[in-house]
């Protein structure tokens, strides 16, 4: 056997269904060897009485990217990445944004250029599709013919969202070039309606950002989803769940033969609308949409995860600064409308979900696993190169020491909204060595990559996308008149 | 006792929940006494084997009114009513249809005076309101007040249809109003899409327009309706519900305690989309919105009426002949899109509806009395004065012959359609003789009342239109840091 | 037009479906005549500022009934009749109870000699069958034939209830002559382990019944007997359902299509198992089965009567004194399973439910002639000439003061319990003076009828008790290899 | 790095997550090492072209059992493990079953000693409980403490069956040692009654049998055991889930928080009841309960398992020879009745499973893996030990062949039961190569083990069978008056 470059030595690897004592032997970035008593590598790092997990994959963050609100988020790629590695994650899909008006070609060259330069981690994109025109519709095959497999469209947002007859405009194209579709899944009429009725009342603080965000326009926003994911027969990822009936719309279309997916996200989990219930503008802080809801749909949402009704928990890493440089750059003195959307989180995602998982007991270790790296990989198509500790994978490692107790803090992040929304949280287990292909990239708190040195990882939409091929009784020509519609 | 005006003898007298061998004493037209062997009056109708019913209330209609396809219904208020007359309906709620720009008050006004002058029976009005900007919304309650409980709004239709911000306005002020809010209820863009997709392919025929009202958007649309119903707490009625997925919907919204009614139409308890697959463009005569369904629909929409889940069965009467005037308006080799939505139905709904519930006994008489006059009046706050047959009503009455058959032909109609769409169906039971507020209307197969003979019926929003009190979290201050948002 | 024996002047007449200002005319015993000042009778009965209403038809009440604990009940024919007609009731349906062992033919012959001699308003039978052998299933047909359309089964009680198989028996047994089935259905195995465990660790007071009969035991058996009655395509009646989730349970296969039926009584609607919650044994007053539940159950039975899943409201009377000889019976110091189950209510059903129904407006007046009178009488195939102000009915009609307010107590009982559950309570709305077949028998607080002038009414099992025709894959030989197994 | 005992050389490994090119490197009887060009060992097996998958884990079958009709199994451990070994499974769980009086810890070591004879592969014992009586209760704990973490109850078969209290107490003391409960779970008392009225009317042909069954028994179990798994809080296992309704009742109860586990087996997934309905008797080879049934339910639990409402599929072998000394032991004639319940599986399992999952690509290698090894394992707590190839684990791996077609037949049978149910379908993938604890038993269809090699696998309950802490409300003192009940 030829000598590794790296061994991992003396550890506990998990994957999403095994548990085992192990060495984790690495070659030409690779993995390619699990067994006990690996020969000495290059180098050999001591995991004795630590997890050695995949690197996690972290597919829904928005990095160097103009907002609906005009504004562009306080990190970059070198940034958001340098706090995805601290936080143990390896790769992520941030967002190829279009937003009206604009070339889909372009804007996707334009993001590479923007990762090139700054990634310290493995990334691919989501084309965000805000102006599906005939140039845009024609643009999808070739896209996601070079590697952009997925999709993001929004149901609200003035600005970004679709109406219906666009939506089943993308599915259809995403149909047709075989790639997933993610969606921001709210009723923008009643979110538009809820805000301009508080405002107008003068109730505009924070917290009333929780209450314009009705919790009926998730569950009907997934409902008209789902409807037309049936129509069109074209699966669908529905981004972000936050309520106890979102989870249960999901989990019934599942069962009658939907192919729908479900993201949450841990301000979904560890948060609650109180939360934006602060002093003066504080609350803005946790302004991210959909809102926080209750104790009870944290609940509904963990138990949909451990049911296999949602399949991934990503960040939705979206970061403003606090300052007049971020959230209140429109306004000294803003309403909550006024307040731009977003929660940092890249670098605390892991920590938050192993404490409460592993550590907390709520569900295990190939759980976590599971649900952070290797469905995330699954579901985009990015498995089996990314997600997973197997014999010739890429070498994306966390080595999680389980009993380091780290008290969340603003200063501990790394990347630049200069505030951490979990602050104060105190967490068991945390990601000590962090390994990209082969290289440590993370070690005893330093970083130890270049910007740059991330790389593109081409994919299409894989199975997760295919359709299931039970046509809507209007798309069947046996059951049409014979029309042929696809 | 004073002497009866008018004594109907004999007969077999039916109310939503009796049915009695018994007398009808009419005197200043009211009904006045029900009894075994009443007096002589100054006229007597031998009733003898006869089933002496309610007139009908048919309480959705439309009648000259331009609709948003630009053309004007082929009925005037006097054919149209001559025809319902005929058919043993003796009140209507016909529309007065706001369209964009119009001034609502305006838009009543010049329906009070079409209906003043042509009417033969009676009626109320709907107020569609199609573009509800600040002063059509500022002139709701002033016109609740004036006798106009209810509001009806399309979800689809390009020049009718309200976005759903416009749609929870509505449902706001109606419910300050305390009116009922009647919704035509289908998914716009899966139509609009589904049209454009099949036109482009060349799929014009009639037959296509069933395909392109994907069943998926009632269902749809009804979940999104209920979930603003819900918000605003406002009772809603959805019109015409076609299928079965629907009346589940519909279901399980007032399993949870949602305030929903709901009302089919006989084109859907009788007809199938095949009715729409006839050589040429014959199909066009059966292009109405929602379209026909299938055999499963007629049984569900049945259990529905049967089960309380749907609550009326009215006609949707809505003329066009099938000549250059009318259906053909804009094209000679229309496609689907281009024929004129609507049939008529005012003449036929209860002859087909006697027929199927009373004679072929799927329901019973009470059932009928129930379902097409008695519970339409009580939704529409038009009881106790209409739909039964009870002391102190008004003496509106049908006489029908259970035992005449007739079939159903283009000749028999008496409004200006041109063509019957269920001719050559054979009914069991004939309303003979038809009386309004104690004066015979029809008798013989012949008309005995003049235009403008009918009277407007003032009424408000009534019991049906009243909130439940369970308000959505986001509504109640108790639960939405204390927004007081009604 | 013949002279009246009986008018009823002035006052509000209601049916289920009509409220209307008018006289009573009768003759004969019957209803002949409703009107706007009728010719005056021999006796007229001035109702200025009344209600009229039909007389309550109370389908669930045990009379001279040996219990499954061997006990007999309280009150005779005559003692629960005369409680019923103070409560403004002129029609019961008890039970002839077969014990294990007896001849069903006997049982029902036993139990007309008691009925005759004692009861002063009419009366039908459920019969009870708790022992199907082979000459009991024999006897039915000649049984149902002979007027006797009902039969009550139970799913517990060990000295009564059925078997699965024997349960099926019924059900076809009862298919084959048309009769209703009425069930007790409660998880017996369940009860039973529940009422050990509690027991044998001690806790043994009254407040403990409650929960033994856990709440899961009702939706369980409601399920099971859901699914027989789909089995062998025969509707059900299910007694006094108790919760939210029984309520459900019945929703649910009522909107598949199943013909199943359901009763709650004032109990459910008026009491929480807190009320067993009392020093001493004193909870014992209120040990029924299944036991009073909490206020969600409320509203869920509620909303169940106004919707239309539950379709009556009775008393289950089941009087037992609460001392040496009744409740007390078996032991001085009892533990709950050792409490005779009932309670005393036909004379309270009306009063109590008129108050929250009609006086504090949770429904209308209509709903309450429906639930408690119409509906009921239709149920059990008395209609038409039991439970409606119709003409040709028989003239049972209680005249109720709207206006009049009383304190229930112990002292107002006329029945024989010696305890009164519903002491304490103040209802606005009292049933003054009550008219069986033209007869007044009770005015002002005083009987004016004698026992044995109540009269047997024989019925087949109706409308409700028919069939859908829509048979199990397993009964319908197109789907069963042919096999014919009715 | 020590030497190994055996590598498995350029195969294919799949875990129930990954799929890896990899040899596999085996010491001790255990997997050491997975990488890319392992040393030699001992002894090489070449797996190029191969999948290399974990040895089935089959959790349900029946192994020199006496069934509930008094007639043994026709297989031995000897001859039902070498069935099993020839079909790639490693590992099987067959039952200790108890009979009417029998002594629960002599029926366990009973079978050990059958087991330690006989068995070629290694075992665990799911204990039967036929008669829960004090003493059966009270020598649980020590059972489960031993190693036997899991009971088998059966509610239906007239000598095996626990009634309702029986199932309570049992799932109290396995909830109390912390066991697995699992269930076959039909209505009896439907199925005996369905029995009875065939038979009484001459339909006596196997294909009957089938009919007997009622769907709804199922279903209607299922909720039973739900209901009492949610009073207790006891997780539990269902047994050959055969229906749509079944799975949708458990998907239901899953949704809402139940902790119920469900099984199928291959005898529902590619049979329908059709295949009973064969000339003479031949039918009876495929009687087995619950029977199978329709396309339609083939399709939903293909769904189930996809969706994780499933979680395993097991063979439930239980043979019976086809000849006078098995199926048809009790008459020459059976009626259906009389025919053995059961039909051989153990060796065709999972070739029939790899066929439709991997080689029709109807899930992927990953599912089938989860679905017959992985989960199986976890289920029953054998995991890390069994069910998977991680470092560690046994080496218990069949090397499958994945071009290799072969069409099923009688003589292909390695057990005792005469005939093969599944004899005629072609599969495509064979387990070429078996390996136990690192011991090559099947090999060139040959065996290479002797009886008794076999080991004998302790457990407890594991996690599966882990109580959930949400306790109904009647067991929880906080909601039933401070009864403490467990």
């Amino acid at each position: 056997m030829q000598p590794f470059d790296l061994v991992i030595r003396g550890g506990t690897v998990a994957t999403a269904s095994d548990v085992m004592a192990c060495d984790v032997g690495i070659r030409g970035g690779r993995i390619v060897a699990l067994g006990e008593g690996l020969e000495g590598g290059a180098r050999d790092i001591d995991a004795k009485g630590k997890l050695v997990l995949p690197g996690g994959v972290d597919t829904h963050c928005h990095i160097e990217q103009l907002s609906g609100f005009g504004l562009m988020n306080s990190d970059t790629f070198e940034s958001a990445t340098r706090a995805a590695a601290f936080g143990g994650t390896t790769t992520v899909i941030p967002f190829a944004a279009q937003h009206g008006g604009m070339d889909l070609k372009t804007v996707v060259a334009d993001y590479h250029v923007l990762a090139e330069k700054g990634a310290l981690i493995d990334y691919a994109f989501h084309m965000i599709i805000a102006d599906p025109h005939e140039a845009t519709i024609a643009a999808i095959p070739d896209l996601v013919a070079a590697g952009h497999g997925s999709i993001k469209v929004f149901m609200t947002y003035d600005k970004m969202r679709l109406h219906d007859e666009q939506l089943l405009d993308v599915l259809m194209a995403a149909r047709q070039s075989g790639a997933m579709v993610c969606v921001h899944a709210e009723n923008h009429g009643i979110i538009t309606w809820m805000v301009n009725r508080l405002i107008e009342r003068g109730y505009t603080a924070p917290k009333y950002h929780a209450v314009s965000h009705a919790r009926l326009s998730e569950a009907e926003a997934f409902t008209r989803l789902i409807a037309f994911s049936e129509l069109i027969d074209q699966p669908v990822m529905i981004f972000h769940v936050s309520t106890a009936e979102g989870v249960e719309v999901i989990r019934q279309a599942r069962g009658r033969g939907v192919k729908v997916w479900g993201e949450t996200c841990p301000q979904y989990l560890f948060f609650t609308a109180d939360t934006l219930d602060k002093p003066g503008f504080d609350g803005g802080k946790w302004c991210f949409s959909p809102p926080a809801r209750s104790v009870a749909d944290q609940e509904a949402l963990w138990h949909g995860l451990a049911n296999g009704d949602l399949q991934t928990v990503s960040s939705d890493h979206a970061p403003y600064r606090f300052d007049e440089t971020g959230k209140f750059f429109f306004s000294k003195e803003p309403n909550f409308k006024q307040i731009p959307n977003g929660v940092g989180g890249l670098q605390w995602r892991l920590p938050l979900l192993f404490n409460e998982m592993v550590s907390n007991r709520r569900m295990d270790v190939n759980a976590f696993v599971r649900l952070t790296a290797t469905d995330a990989a699954k579901l985009y198509n990015l498995a089996p190169r990314k997600g997973s500790i197997a014999i010739g994978a890429d070498a994306d490692i966390a080595v999680w020491d389980p009993e380091r107790q780290v008290t969340l803090s603003d200063d501990l992040g790394r990347d630049e909204t200069g505030y951490n929304a979990y602050a104060g949280i105190t967490v068991k287990g945390w990601p000590e060595t962090v390994i990209l292909r082969g290289d440590v990239i993370v070690e005893n708190d330093h970083l130890k990559a270049k910007p740059g040195s991330g790389r593109f990882l081409p994919r299409g939409g894989g199975q997760a996308a295919k359709p299931t091929g039970r046509l809507a009784p209007e798309m069947d020509p046996a059951r049409n008149f014979g029309a042929e519609l696809y």
